[in-house]
C-alpha cells in the first residue's frame, strides 16, 4: 500500500440504504471468519441491509479516494425509555487492517450519536478473545459493565464469553 | 379473588398472533407505569404483537379458568453463533399480582427454551430498582453478569441501572 493512499484523509459520510452492495463485500469477510459477530455465516445481503440501514439504525462508511475501508452502524439500544443509549457495530475491509480506522469510525460515531441526542453508547456483544477491539474500546473510555459466559459459539475457541462494554458521551 | 379462582391450576400454551390482542390489555397495563419495561408508553398493538409473536419470537400464556393472568415471550437474544442463548420477558395482569406467576411462567418458559435447544437464558435489561423481579430471577437460578449505569429513564426515579442476568439451562 502506498503512502499517498495510507496518507490521505479518511471521509465519512452515511450510506443509503439503496448502496448497501458496496459494503456487503467487507460484512461478508468480516463475519465469514466466525470470530468477532453473532451474525450467522449465511446471512442474506437483505437481512443485513435491513439491519444496518432500517431507522431507526443509520449506517456511515469511511472512505480514502472514494474507496469504501469500513463502515459502522449506530441504532437506540432499547425503544422508549432506553432509547438514550446508542448500540453500535464497526466493520473494516481486510484490506485495512491496522491503519487506526476503527477508532476513528468509533469516535465519528460517538459525535454522531451525540448529535443525534445519545447520553451513552453501549455494545452488547464484544468477543472476548477479540482483545484488540477490547483495548481499543478501552481507550476510548469505554469500561466493560459485563460478563456473559459462553455465550459466543467461536469457530476456533468454541464458547467464548463476550463483554458488555459502556460509556457515557 | 375466591379460592377456588386462586387454587385452579395454571395452565400453559402457546399464543397465536391472531390471539395478541387478548394480552394487549396486560401489556398496556404493565408498560404503563414506566418502572419496568422500557417500550414507549405509546407503544403500539401491532408494534408489540410483532415483537412478541413473530417468530424467531414465541409468546406463551398463562391462564385459569381460561383467563390468561399473565404473558411471556422468548427468542434467541442473538442472531447465528449467540443463537443458543434465549432471552425472555414476562408480564402479569395487573389482578393476578402476588400468586408467584412469574416464577412459574419463568420456569415454564426455560423448559421450552431447553425443548427449543437453548443452552442458557439471558435477560438484558432488568431494572435494578424492581427487587421484586431481581430476587425472583436469583431464586430462579439467574446470577447478576453485569449492570448498566442509568440505562433506563425509569418514571419515577429517573436514570436508573440495569442488571444483566444469565443462567444455564
Amino acid at each position: 500500500m502506498s503512502d499517498s493512499t495510507t496518507t490521505a484523509e479518511l471521509a465519512f459520510r452515511e450510506l443509503r440504504a439503496d448502496e448497501f452492495p458496496r459494503v456487503w463485500p467487507i460484512f461478508q469477510a468480516v463475519i465469514a471468519t466466525g470470530d468477532t459477530y453473532s451474525y450467522p455465516p449465511d446471512l442474506s445481503m437483505e437481512q443485513a441491509r435491513e439491519w444496518w440501514t432500517t431507522p431507526p439504525s443509520r449506517c456511515f462508511v469511511a472512505e480514502r479516494d472514494e474507496e469504501i475501508l469500513g463502515c459502522y452502524m449506530f441504532k437506540p439500544n432499547q425503544p422508549g425509555l432506553g432509547d438514550h443509549v446508542a448500540n453500535a457495530g464497526y466493520m473494516v475491509s481486510p484490506r485495512a487492517r491496522g491503519q487506526g480506522i476503527a477508532g476513528k469510525m468509533c469516535e465519528h460515531s460517538m459525535q454522531q450519536a451525540r448529535q443525534a441526542g445519545f447520553t451513552a453508547m453501549q455494545f452488547n456483544f464484544v468477543v472476548s478473545t477479540n482483545t484488540t477491539a477490547v483495548r481499543l474500546w478501552q481507550r476510548l473510555g469505554f469500561t466493560i459493565v459485563g460478563q456473559v459466559p459462553g455465550a459466543f459459539r467461536h469457530a476456533v475457541h468454541g464458547p467464548t464469553d463476550i463483554y458488555v462494554m459502556h460509556r457515557a458521551l
